[in-house]
């Protein structure tokens, strides 16, 4: 039995990781902490928890709390602050924030805004798309588990930028649900405002864009440049993208889609589809993929995922599974809801 | 021209009173404050008002300004502060706030939980539901405009509850858009907490139950109690009331349907058919109202209609034509959007 | 293992069979039956299923499948004729439609319009609310599985009518998602229709107000009247239930909690909260129930649960795991989504 | 005042000119028909016009009718069946479906799969893009009303388009709400279906695609490609667009924006704004539109519309307007909601 800590346990993510863990069979929960939830019953505030978990939340980890593992559901720079002390004491760490996701400290401090304080550990850290890094993950200890909209760009665009079939420049039109966000009350997440309307936020400089077009850089051996609009949607769970490359010479739609089968074979999580949809990935690790090809020369690809899973506390688990030795799907492998 | 002014005009319905009045024939808007916005244009802030609006938000309505109305849509509380200066100028007021509502300033504090600062406007207040109280407020200097909630039960009742045909205990089963909850971020209006359920809220104790007994109580002419459960709906606008009364002897439907008909015979605003319906009456100042007998006596008794414009700046309009003594529809006689 | 098999299994309900089923460690699916897709692989038409069955849609169950057990996700008047055959052959079945829940062929007939074809079978059947004839479903060969409806109201007013403290006469507000409408379009589901508003239907006359006047009178030992108002919500999954009774005399807050308590105590799946909330419930077999006092005597009973897991499919597994001797949660032991 | 009939008034752009022209005080509407609504009176069958109109549908206009103008709000293919009569008996016309809007009989049958019956006609009809083509609207007898997404897309890329500064390649990712689909049920209007995801749908071939490709070819003097990807939204009404082109030489934000204020200088119902919103436009003419520049010279260009209005029964009235002479705001110039 491996022993885990979520640190961050009431935000979205974090909860989402408490209902997966809780009924995984290899992975035992020790320890979630919450500051303002400190000395709460976990049910009591996640009242769906309720017969899962006796624990109660911490305000942090003890020093001498015995564990193989923690999940960071922390917020962007205070995961770094962290990571450091628990990989010290031999205690593996997958991050969920972006803290660790880019390739270097002067990218990071570019989007972020302020100085990365771990350098080393971010020169170590492995970027932790399961399909794509696999074995790199195995071998990791501290992993930087991706965000939502680079899982679900990337997921879908692989193939084709692996392929080298297409051209440099890739679009991408996102649109997300409002657990995205997160749970803090906002302005564009209060309900008359975003309740029945899509709205583009952050139309430049999204700090995924840049993680995007790292990850597709490397898939691709050379640098992809990336065009990242996000929109927010009025549904809670789940995500789309729609994304638009260049054939560099024609490929029919047999060969486009031979193209995924082989590149995903093998990949229970990864499914190729005519037309991905949310609510086949609901609730589960899946991602559904597929590409259409249109006039000029056009690949537009989608991607489908549910965001809190395998866009971020879904593909956690599976990356801790691959970090273990374990089978990926342990814990994971239950079918999305479809309706 | 009436000369009018919006006290608190960037919350909902000080904005929807915005649209409302910048297309009225015969109210012109002077002046509308936010403190908040205080010297941005309206139109910036409220970019649907572009073209129909010149004016900037004023911090305050200054000593001099030259009116014949005020709509005060600010917080319960600051109306009573703010509205006998007004009347003492002469300045009619039509407060949409819960200030001048209850019979009492023992009533009012009982339920708002601090002391009535007016209690001469308080008493001098006309209750402004226009289809039962046209009379009063053709001679009111100050209207308390209803509640939503209250509007929407109270006329999809009075023609049973004035009939004297059924019993004095009223359950009142009322679903609301979260518009109706302001424009100010909540846990409770954050889009992942209430984007797609139904939550029961205030369960006991709501402001708005005492609101509606005193009502019911002046219709009937004796004490009617209500057992008041407010939901919130993940739509926007619009609201749904589903109350049970008990017949005290037997009526047939087309009784019950007949008694509606005439108690609102020359209402323009007010309509009886089978089913109300949100989507008939939205962004429009129409009611739909109409009941259904069912076993045991109970008559199933719904009310539907748009919180922000009948419920709130609509019928706040209605009342200021009435007191000014134009026709009630000036400025409102538009129909919902169907669909 | 339970040789089951699934009759009707691209309906809403049929699938979520499917999507519980595939996944239960002592239950195989061995037959998945639509006549309308007969032939056609059930991952191909949900695609969610992918990875999980291998199966292909049957036409009809063959005469000679060697199975224990049958879910008869049917149509009303389509599983009386499947199910006596079936029990026959000494199959055990589940029916999951409106056909073996009424007391009589009589009732049936007044309210399903047209004469049971069964009455044997309609006499043996158990009315398959788990949490309330557990001892009985243990011994029976043909189960009635409750309505959604039912199963919301009837879970959350037990307590209270069984403990003879309120009144014969009951009054329930109830709100459906759109999935309980199921699979097949109508005007009433129709995105334009149904998508930002709340509509009452069958405000008098729907089949479930005699289902669950049936199933109360049972608890009281006594007639129990309903009241019965539906509501079509704008969700997807998910049911909440508002229900109005009085209180033959007065009890304490507490003491109804206790009540609640003491007649739960040991039921896993149904969880006494203040508000009942269906975020916590979706996609699980969790039912939250809660009462509140308010004026006059009446007591708020709320219930909330997914009405395709507990309210049809879930509850449907529970039973069958009881009729095979097993924990009644095997197979259904996840939490609900939460957000 | 200039007499008018809405020949399929009962669909939703149909309904939707009774809801404008109801109220329009230069446009009486003589007749309204509806096949399957014949001698039902409007108001019956669309509840939010009673009291104001008092017109029953009609089969089909009577040969003498005596009206000006005709809206035909039929189905691609009936309207080219109806169109030539009318403007042979002096009635000017406009259609709202894709009859009249494509460059010849070729392309009408390339993309709508059957002949064109009235070539001349085509010849002869002016599309009505309102700000685009004022001029050649206000002397035409047969306008071809535009689509939904073409008047989003196009309004949004106009003046980017005409500049000349960018390439004739032209990405549209288009979201639409359901009310575009119209008032038939559909599996993919089934709420179900629809009501918590998003859906791209006709990846490759939709008709509009043409429509909006030739519209930015006129507008550009020379061939403009276009790849539309259009999206069904979980929202009723509400539109939008997000486009992406690539500038041949660099501009400034500034630069575009002056771009944009000049081209729709004067005209009432296009707005500038940094990030266009589909509730400041809805149930309003008014379209918002912007552009922003984004990484390797794209610029990312939005477009938002209430589908139902200015994308279709608004313009079309507003096009009515220019044809007979009046301003074009005309029982039009009201705000768009807000919230």
């Amino acid at each position: 039995m491996i022993k885990a800590a979520i640190v961050g346990g009431s935000g979205y993510t974090g909860s989402e990781l408490g209902r997966i863990l809780c009924r995984h069979p290899q992975i035992s929960l020790e320890a979630i902490t919450s500051r303002q939830n400190a000395g709460i019953p976990v049910a009591k505030v996640l009242p769906s928890l309720q017969g899962f978990t006796d624990l109660s939340f911490e305000a942090q980890l003890s020093d001498d709390v015995d564990i193989d593992l923690a999940f960071l559901a922390t917020p962007h720079g205070a995961s770094m602050e962290i990571a450091p002390g628990l990989l010290s004491r031999g205690i593996k760490v997958i991050d969920l924030s972006g803290d660790y996701r880019l390739s270097s400290p002067e990218v990071y401090e570019k989007w972020y805004g302020h100085p990365h304080s771990d350098p080393e550990g971010l020169s170590k850290a492995v970027y932790g798309m399961t399909e794509l890094f696999r074995d790199r993950i195995a071998r990791a200890d501290l992993i930087a588990n991706p965000g939502c909209y680079p899982t679900c760009s990337v997921l879908s665009l692989a193939p084709l930028i692996a392929s080298g079939l297409v051209d440099e420049k890739v679009i991408i039109d996102a649109k997300s649900g409002t657990s995205g966000a997160g749970a803090e009350t906002t302005k564009a997440t209060h309900h008359p405002n975003c309740g029945a309307t899509i709205t583009p936020y952050k139309i430049v400089g999204h700090r995924h864009t840049v993680e995007i077009s790292e990850t597709l850089s490397t898939v691709a051996g050379s640098g992809v440049g990336v065009v990242f609009t996000p929109h927010l949607l009025p549904i809670i769970r789940g995500m789309l993208t729609t994304s638009y490359v260049t054939l560099k010479k024609d490929k029919s739609k047999d060969e486009l889609q031979a193209l995924y089968d082989k590149y995903y074979s093998g990949r229970r999580f990864v499914r190729r589809v005519a037309v991905p949809s949310i609510p086949s990935t609901l609730a589960s690790n899946f991602a559904e993929v597929g590409a259409e090809k249109a006039d000029m020369g056009t690949v537009v690809v989608m991607g489908a995922l549910d965001n809190l899973v395998k866009g971020a506390s879904g593909q956690a688990v599976q990356n801790a599974n691959i970090m273990f030795g374990m089978d990926e799907t342990v814990g994971l492998d239950f079918p999305g809801l479809g309706v």
